[in-house]
């Protein structure tokens, strides 16, 4: 198989990050197929997907003709027989449930062609967990996407110890024609690149807030003054879901012993049991669609004559 | 004492922060004294003084008339009496052995009028340590600013129990007339804010390149392609000196038992060992003064038609 074969993608889980790595593919000529088992998550799915198509007209960055064809070059699925039909390659973004993945794999391993290239965008689990399932190890690789992906543009691809050196280098250069940066794991590792540089960051922000040592306010504006970041910590958590990381953070809880986590883990289900999850529930750690990190005096220096660059 | 009663600066240290914090001092008006007990080390200090404020008028933030006033307003010294006279603001910024900057403190302490507000730019130890020796406990504080300091803008304020609000009240507004935007950490932390949330960052990085996870320059590619940010972990650790951050490491190493720290310190000793010691001596993890991040393909992507923003 070469690059110029792969033209027909299928997205497996209509979420948040199926449907943009389903636009992502869409935006460079792919033919996409967005498959769930549930047919209003698709409804909704195709509106949010024009919700970032429109976003990206308003940015001056396609036109509305562009975006026309795009959403056109996307079709939905729940019949999984009709969505495997002629397949080249294959995303799944369903929940991080390792028995649930296995199914997936498996059910869709039987129903695709053999040639088709299958890959998983968990950020935590690894692909040899998988791989068999999918009866073609050799073609199985991780395969793992960074949102909001019209902000960070990175792709971990992780293979296992079966996957052979063509797939990897075929998800090298499809990452590239869909305008991503492809980071190569040379070894199976749960918390591939990004996720391994940044979560840490969230567990010491955490413990900053919960030992009283700074205010959520100052702990953002510590970072976002000398990264130039647009968001701290805390903003940052509440794109990815207070709900979400609480999850994460639980399951790190079960490997090390240290009770400086279990106030982290008190403190996040607080506001998961308020019902304020973050971006997504119109409150988190700030209030939206408004935060106060993005007023303009946020970060406000009185009387700088000589401001950084 | 009020803001406006403060004109004169010392800076206790012509090291790297303290020819920033004194030259950030100066743009903004303030008379400036820099000692050290070093007169070579003070006229190194100048020459690199003039350095970063010909890059300030090279990138048009500046007049080369302004640059020669602001030159005009530091003057360096080697005697402590004649340094201390008259300062209403001392900036200490000598290594980071406790034993020495007590000792320091206490020499000022006993040379500088009683109004005197003294500071420590510490970024491992914490206040309550030296606000004895320094005669006005209430009067000390530290202030702990961040480099390159035309890059970040971010400075810790941390009082210690006895510092008087006024005292923090006054640091506050100092910071944002010489452009600083200020961090209040509420209690005493020897990680400060940036450096308890970033230090971790360090640490995986250094993780998964000896647990060979991914290459380098993958792992600073996964950070700037995903943050925006102009360098990744080892681009940072360059800048930051990989002996200083190996002492670092090898103090945390004293508080935690961890073998994979044993490792990372074995790997920077490496770099220590052969002379790499980041940008200051041309090589570090990456040759300079054109460092392989910095040039245009490092992040390329091929056939991309939607870049992220």
């Amino acid at each position: 198989m070469k690059i110029e074969d792969i033209r027909r993608v299928l997205i497996i889980g209509a979420g948040t990050m199926g449907q943009q790595i389903g636009l992502q593919c869409a935006l460079h000529d792919y033919e996409v197929t967005l498959y769930d088992i549930n047919s209003d998550a698709l409804v909704a799915a195709m509106k949010q997907i024009s919700v970032y198509a429109t976003q990206l007209v308003n940015q001056g960055r396609l036109s509305q003709k562009e975006v026309d064809n795009v959403l056109a070059c996307i079709t939905t699925a729940t019949d999984p027989e009709k969505a495997s039909d002629n397949v080249d390659l294959l995303s799944e973004s369903v929940p991080e449930i390792p028995e649930l993945k296995s199914e997936v794999f498996a059910q869709f391993g039987a129903l695709c062609p053999p040639r088709t290239i299958f890959t998983t965008n968990t950020s935590t689990l690894v692909p040899s967990m998988f791989a068999e399932a999918s009866g073609r190890p050799e073609r199985f690789a991780a395969f793992h996407f960074h949102g909001p992906m019209y902000g960070a543009n990175v792709v971990d691809i992780m293979p296992h110890p079966g996957t052979s050196d063509t797939t990897v280098e075929l998800l090298k250069d499809f990452a590239r024609r869909i305008g991503q940066l492809p980071i190569i794991e040379k070894k199976e590792s749960p918390g591939y690149v990004f996720n391994a540089l940044i979560d840490p960051v969230f567990n010491a922000a955490i413990k900053l807030l919960v030992n009283e040592v700074a205010s959520l306010e100052d702990i953002d504006r510590a970072w976002m003054g000398t990264t130039g970041m647009a968001c701290g910590p805390f903003g940052l958590l509440d794109v990815i879901g207070i709900d979400t990381v609480l999850q994460i953070i639980v399951t790190q809880a079960q490997l090390i012993d240290d009770p400086e986590i279990e106030k982290g883990i008190d403190f996040l289900q607080g506001y998961v049991d308020k019902g304020w999850l973050g971006l997504k529930s119109g409150r988190g750690f700030y209030s939206y669609p408004e935060p106060s990190f993005q007023e303009p005096d946020f970060l406000a220096i009185e009387q700088a004559k000589v401001v950084p660059a």
